[in-house]
């Protein structure tokens, strides 16, 4: 890994000779210069090690599924003229990546070169389909609504005052891990809409605000009405502290000041939307995080009780932990709050304070998760997705650089966010003759009549649209992707509907 | 007008030597088996004659403005190789159509033959606009929020049970007039979503169900939720009596059993859906009704209180004009509720019987005005919409063929709808060289920050998509588009913001 000159009111030390303790540029508040330095021997009072264990486990267990391909592909591609070609590759897939590949492909090996880059794609599609089933059959995270992880969240929330979290974080493949692991929230107890820039729909949202409204006014789920909670939304932007002026968030310039101002102006015209379009104090809170891609610390910009943001002030994670990593985990803890009081702009409601200290405690431990999985900050510190993930779900997304996500309906509103994915996608792979695999989503309502042809329908929908934009991708088979749909209701595994490596993956049931 | 023989179960009787005299085709229930004959001197009792002369008078002075464009044109063309052409076309078009026309176009006479087609559109859009202006700034059909007349209906219909009515017609132009002509609805009472073959987004309008229900927890408008009243959703399908196999829905190739199945299913759809989404009872009310696009005449498929609808029964409003035209006021208004009760196949709520039996008798007045104002049945018994209208809006259009409606987000979304409207189109104008005119339209929430941009967007887009999707048409100057968007919350006049007239038809502001 490459590390840079970073930019004012940055700094960093490196030391190769002492592979297990390393220095990180971090994050700092303006007024702030400060050196940040975790020792890897070394672990916060407050970090959760139990948890760190089993989130690297599981990482490693689903990124190794994806690393395995090409060095498998290889292999193959060795055996390709061999007399039994067919049953070796089929036995080798089975070994090393327990699943099996396309007869019909592999069938084809005797008359012309092998077609590495479909099974490149179908191995991808393969993984994935693996890790989305193991993600709703047995909640390898524990963040499904049933476990006891969300149930505790979702009372903790409802004593902040908040009755729906609803995140945005950028569209980017290296927040794709924002929830599960940077902020260390069970996934079903947030609403994510991953954005470009984080710039999620207004119009969109404020139509999810009324539907939470009227579960509350219809159902009292999560809560009555009569109880003065809020619906939070919370921006995540990010930067890059090792090099902020490359690796920042492309849709702002890599430019963090800019990100940022993006971000809250898109909370306060949500926020804006709301309390115009209804009565009676209708309102929502609003919370602005920043997130260091290099090192996952992240920054807040605490709100007052007025909702005022301020763009350059922040509680920085990153120093935090530095002040806070040789007290007591009580000691630890009241600092925290102290701190977090502090940087309001003014007066600060005590469950805001409580949120937010929650997410400042959670991401300590993610700091030492990164940095002893690392041994210092991450290795990839640009886009290293394996797959595009379109459409509406992906809720079994939750590791860093996993996925692209584009998030939309259409192609023809979505294309913006689509044509990042593929412009980052052509640099990943295409550079490397290998395709882009797009995995196209539609979560439905089965309890709705028809909505399950509807997404079927929708998938088909999408698919055209994006050979047709892509046109010259997909001729070289270049761009392949497999369609899935899944029933929100029923909360089982997504299923696989169409892929553009015929014949049919998977029989559509 | 070719009148041909008609199907099963229809009769007709033609009187080419008396003009006064016509015999119609009616629509009956499956039971009965007689001649429908207005006589155009005779008015029914119920008939609101000051409504007709008023409706009248609006349908014959706007469709005249579009009437006037080809004959105008013809003298325009005439003189385009005189020397003061420019001004002696602009003279002409003030006093003629009541507006310039775009010098930029004119000013090209000398060097190549004027531009019939460019003329030809920007004079539908300069008259669409017209027409656009007046409405929305002197309510001429007494629809809006703030006339009495919407007033008393939205009373009416709370009285009846219902506090949403939400209305499918068909997409089809011939329905186009279906609120405020057919049924004499004031159009600000009615949430109107046109789609082809009536089959309207059960989604979306899930969602619209949501925010309805969420204003009245909310808000108490119309009402609390602790008065028991109902959204009640309407489709209206069609079919046309004197040529029911040609002139029927094309979207269920002209058959009126599968249009009335379809929107039955449909409506069935979408009661599912709410009942099973949302507890506690939740449910709407639903109304099948079919529409003679020969008569104007109606078909109520009456509901009973367990909702339930049958397909082969139905109140004939043809029929009841007939039973009734020799009673008083009251007794024919007994006449008509007693048949609403006895066409139920169960018990039928006081509410639903008061509300069809209103729409009934508006309905008899449209029967009549149809036949004084044509002597007969509508001479245009096909499709002669003025434009194709795409996007979001258009509560301006009120008028029986004048626009074909595309109600679409997307173009990749609604391109079925629309492919529709463009091959009605190439029979209506491309085969006589003229141009397909396109008004695009997206309402915004002016109280919702951004909303104005995101909506001027939205119509780039969707003029856009247009022109990549029927790109031979836009090349020959055989599709023009308008772009137009408008402030729902200000109930001002829509704004034009583009057009493929360039230059700019009017400054953006």
């Amino acid at each position: 890994m490459a590390y840079r000159n970073s930019a004012k009111n940055k700094t960093r030390l490196l030391s190769p000779t002492a592979p297990s303790k390393r220095y990180m540029t971090i994050d700092q508040s303006p007024s702030e210069s400060k050196t940040f330095q975790i020792n890897n021997s070394e672990v916060h009072p407050l970090t959760n090690l139990s948890a760190n264990k089993k989130l690297q486990d599981y990482e490693i267990q689903v990124k190794g599924r994806f690393d395995k391909i090409v060095p498998f592909l290889q292999k193959v591609s060795a055996l390709q003229h061999e007399q039994d070609f067919v049953d070796c590759a089929q036995q080798l897939a089975s070994q090393e990546l327990g699943f099996q590949l396309p007869k019909h492909i592999l069938d084809k090996a005797w008359v012309r070169p092998l077609d590495m880059r479909a099974l490149f794609a179908w191995c991808v599609f393969q993984s994935h389909q693996h890790l989305s089933n193991q993600f709703f059959n047995s909640d390898p995270l524990n963040g499904s609504e049933d476990s006891n992880e969300a149930k505790a969240f979702q009372d903790f929330l409802l004593e902040c005052g908040f009755h729906l979290l609803d995140v945005t974080p950028c569209a980017d493949g290296r927040l794709a891990h924002s929830i599960a692991y940077a902020l260390r929230i069970p996934f079903s107890s947030v609403r994510r809409r991953s954005h470009a820039g984080a710039l999620f729909d207004i119009e969109n949202t404020v139509n999810r605000w009324v539907k939470t409204e009227h579960k509350r006014y219809r159902e009292g789920v999560p809560n009555f009405t009569n109880e003065s909670t809020c619906y939070l939304k919370v921006v995540i932007y990010h930067f890059s502290s090792l090099d902020p002026s490359h690796q920042g968030c492309a849709a702002h310039g890599s430019n963090d000041e800019e990100a940022a101002k993006a971000g809250l102006q898109r909370l306060l015209d949500f926020q804006e939307s709301v309390e115009n379009s209804f009565c009676c104090g209708a309102s929502v809170e609003i919370l602005l995080i920043g997130l260091d891609t290099d090192t996952d610390s992240i920054r807040i910009h605490v709100p007052d009780t007025t909702k005022k943001i301020v763009l350059d002030q922040w509680v920085s994670v990153a120093n935090i932990y530095e002040e806070t990593k040789h007290l007591s985990i009580d000691q630890a803890r009241l600092k925290i709050i102290d701190t977090v009081k502090r940087s309001a702009p003014g007066d600060i409601a005590p469950g805001m304070v409580s949120f937010i200290s929650r997410l400042i405690e959670n991401n300590i431990s993610q700091l030492d998760y990164v940095s002893h999985l690392h041994n210092g900050p991450y290795p990839d510190s640009g886009h290293a997705e394996r797959f595009i993930g379109v459409g509406i779900g992906f809720k079994e997304v939750h590791l860093r650089n996993l996925t692209y996500f584009s998030h939309l309906d259409t192609v023809e509103e979505g294309a913006p966010d689509l044509d990042v994915g593929i412009k980052i996608f052509k640099g990943l792979n295409v550079s490397r003759d290998l395709p882009i695999p797009v995995v196209i989503r539609f979560d439905y309502s089965g309890k709705v009549p028809g909505a399950r042809d509807r997404a079927l329908q929708d998938c088909k929908r999408v698919d055209n649209a994006i050979t047709f934009r892509y046109r010259a991708l997909v001729d070289d088979g270049l761009l392949h992707t497999c369609l899935t749909i899944r029933d929100r209701d029923k909360k089982g595994p997504a299923e696989v509907v169409g892929s553009s490596l015929k014949p049919t993956l998977q029989e559509a049931h």
